[in-house]
């Protein structure tokens, strides 16, 4: 077989199940290497979809997915989703086009340095060095992705290695995740903490904020009488009714120096001490308060439901129960709407083991305390910072869970950048609802703007890059113009029903909500 | 004044009129900058929009725009046009926002390494030390991509740099270009090459296929017998009833090793030799025939205009007259539309100056042949090869002629990478005209197949990576979405009537091309 057959062999060998591509002239025999049968090709008509919709994949399904890149500025436009993958600990094998070797010394007009643009952004980068070693390159690519806590590998693939013959492909074994436990003195430090009784904070990311570990960070709740919270993004959560409920802290630097005020400690479990988002004139980048301990209980390349269950052994907690979240009321609401009608009305409609990808800045801001109590889901969001992340996500968590309904909030400045997953959405009859919340602005910036003490408002030209009023985007030809059905909504009843009627379609949905 | 203003101050000391911008918090700032009335700012909703329109205001103005980018990943959606934009030598200076150095040790979400993003394909980058320097990196970012032949400059921006104070800012002069002229014995070369009557063929790039250059390539044509050639893709060509002619090389490797076939010489002026656009099994990379001997009278740093009237002297060329190209036969096409009829309708309904952007693969093969002879006017080409570059650079190119048509052909796969660019087109009222070639196909992929030996025809994997017609994208209801007005045509009298209607009309235009 050739190199191309060989790098899609191996990656099928290793678990990878689906490649998001893009491809271009020189990924013309990996293209065919897709006939086989073990991995499903998924079409995105642009880069940043395909490295979006690898994430969500992987994130709901604990393992990388591929995808196909054409050259350097393929690459490049993946680059902004790959940064917020790599921030949420995601893995991803990327494989990029490259010209064959010979062909590099005579500058042809697609060259760029593939490799610089990799690195700052992967954790593994190569260039095939030939068909003949490709299958072992691609193996490791898969490895390295794989390993705990998920990483970002990038394999560029020259044409020569891709059509040259790669011979008899070695069979190498799936990646198997070892992740050693924390350090005994990291346990008995955090058990003396809880065992002070001054008030801790734990706080919780990666693998701890679903499943077992999860359910051990209610019993220390339960036990020691912590509080228990996430950082305002995490990767995925399992939540709602039946689950343990985690707070979360604050965006914004003076609501969330409120949210820690008191504490004296702080500890880890996959994640750091908080950070705000941007740095502010005369405001701090560390949130804790003064005199607040940090101490790390699980590193991120470390095992969460170890460290949880090795200290609630320390403290004693092993029969403890955990609380678990009450359902909610679910009335729906009435009348005009607004962040807080939106997000009742989204904890009425999401259907049971709906995935939640939240990428809607101000109108949805309180749509994660409002659906804490709705049936179970899992809640997505963007660890990178980098927008126009959650339409593509929210179309690699739909395929990655095709029995579920994926609900995808954006605002409309949002959705902008990478638009073009509607189309494979409606390519793949993806269950994914898109709610687009139509303000005609960057209402973000417009806050940002006085907390950056950049003016008291706005002038005209900075309003002018803040408004996207002029011409106001027309959402529901937007869907139709990418083959996805849309309504257009007004009032929270009628936002209600049409998360509802988006949830008993067979493919996507998009919800224009239309603010005022 | 704060850092901003004195970069902006600077900027537009420095001649720099226009920033195209996506902003983000760290830029707030910036944003309040931008009310300085010596500068336009122009809001494009995705980055790769932003570097592209940059792209096209400089080919036209012969200067640099800037553009305003949000951290690493702004950057990152960006590099695909500045990738094209490099390979043009066409000047640009990027700002990026970047937090504030002391908030990088916290390893806040949206921290990557900006420098390591923008150095594979930026000529200058820099980090501002702080808001006291700022003035002085500004002026130097400008100085470095101002210089011939054009260059890539990124100036990072930290948040403190940007709202420090900056003092009193010193006034820097506009960058001058000066260009050195090519040595005596390159022109003796060329001048013997010429005068052995020997079959040669003169391939003109970046300034030597506009102005006084072009008409001299023309005398040199006259004169001397040899041919004069582009490369397929240039930066931009003055062309048209009225200019002295240049052929082009073919795209595809058989006929561009047909048409070279023959030269015993080629003379290079401000590019090199011709090369294969990508790497083909068993098929060359160097397209000159056996025997021919290259020869470079002007390197892509030196001045066309000088070495071109050189040689001219050297051959005793100064009263020759060169050959003007006669207007073509205009009539209009009737019937179907195929590459030539919409070649043909192009010819009939192009305005006089108008500015065509090309990015049409496969439709669109046969309109430069075709539009030689049509009104006097600038064709614009990807010498990157990063689809998605049509639109966006239309749009900097409308902007930068007001007063001119530009018309931008653009094939459907294409035109879905950056089509937000349609917003900023109805934003700004840009006379911009947008065919799109709509055969839900993307097409050069399909012929790129066999010749890259990867099998005799596309499997159906393969296939569906390729077309693009389920669901075939409404293009009408996506100019809808983004406010600008369209039509759709089928015939080939259909298309001139409207390409002739859309010219007349205020601001933009889509054409649907329907293709079956």
């Amino acid at each position: 077989m050739n190199g191309a057959n060989a790098l899609v062999e191996t990656l099928t060998d290793q678990g990878v199940e689906v490649c998001f591509a893009n491809p271009g002239t020189s990924e013309m025999h990996f293209l065919a290497a897709l006939e086989n049968p073990r991995i499903k090709a998924v079409l995105c008509l642009f880069e940043g979809v395909a490295t979006g919709a690898a994430d969500g994949w992987a994130r709901m399904r604990g393992k990388p997915a591929s995808t196909l890149l054409h050259l350097g500025p393929g690459l490049a436009n993946g680059l902004a989703n790959i940064h917020n993958a790599r921030r949420a600990s995601v893995p991803m094998v990327n494989v990029v086009g490259e010209h064959s070797k010979h062909h590099l010394a005579f500058d042809p007009p697609l060259m760029s340095d593939i490799e610089g643009l990799a690195r700052p952004l992967s954790h593994w980068v190569r260039t095939a060095a030939g068909s003949g070693s490709i299958a072992a390159d691609t193996a490791e690519a898969v490895h390295a992705a794989a390993s705990h806590p998920g990483r970002i590998s990038t394999l560029i693939l020259p044409g020569d290695a891709s059509w040259g013959e790669a011979g008899e492909v070695k069979r190498y074994p799936k990646p198997e995740r070892q992740v050693r436990a924390p350090s005994p003195d990291k346990v008995e430090a955090a058990a003396r903490v809880l065992h002070s009784g001054e008030p801790t904070l734990v706080i919780l990311a990666g693998n701890a904020c679903t499943g077992p570990a999860l359910e051990l960070a209610g019993k220390l709740k339960t036990i020691s009488g912590c509080r228990i919270a996430t950082q305002f993004f995490t990767r995925r959560i399992e939540r709602g009714a039946g689950r343990v409920t985690l707070e979360r802290i604050p965006y914004s630097v003076a609501p969330a120096l409120k949210f820690l005020d008191g504490f004296k400690h702080i500890i880890t479990v996959e994640t750091g001490e908080p950070v705000a988002f941007f740095a502010y004139p005369d405001q701090p980048s560390l949130l804790k308060p003064d005199g607040c301990q940090v101490h790390e209980l699980v590193a991120r390349d470390e095992d969460c439901l170890a460290g949880l269950q090795m200290l609630l052994d320390a403290i004693g907690g092993g029969n403890a129960v955990a609380a678990l979240q009450p359902l909610a009321d679910r009335t729906t609401p009435t009348g005009a709407l607004n962040p807080i009608s939106v997000a009742q009305a989204l904890c009425a409609a999401m259907p049971e083991h709906c995935i939640l990808v939240d990428e809607s800045l101000t109108t949805g801001r309180e749509s994660m305390g409002y659906t804490e109590g709705a049936l179970p889901h899992d809640t997505i969001q963007n660890m990178g910072g980098s927008i126009g992340y959650s339409p593509p996500v929210a179309t690699g968590a739909s395929l990655a869970c095709m029995d579920r309904r994926t609900i995808c909030m954006v605002g409309d400045g949002s959705a902008m950048y990478t638009i073009q997953a509607l189309w494979t959405q409606a390519r793949e009859g993806l269950p994914v609802t898109t709610i687009i919340f139509a303000n005609n602005t960057y209402n973000i910036l417009k806050m940002e703007y006085s907390n950056m003490k950049a003016g008291p408002a706005p002038g005209p030209a900075a309003l002018s890059m803040i408004d996207i009023d002029r011409p106001t985007i027309d959402w529901r030809a937007m869907a139709k113009a990418m083959g996805v059905p849309s309504v257009q909504v007004e009032t929270a009843e009628d936002f209600t029903k049409a998360i509802v009627a988006s949830c008993r379609a067979e493919g996507p949905m998009l919800i224009e909500v239309k603010l005022y």
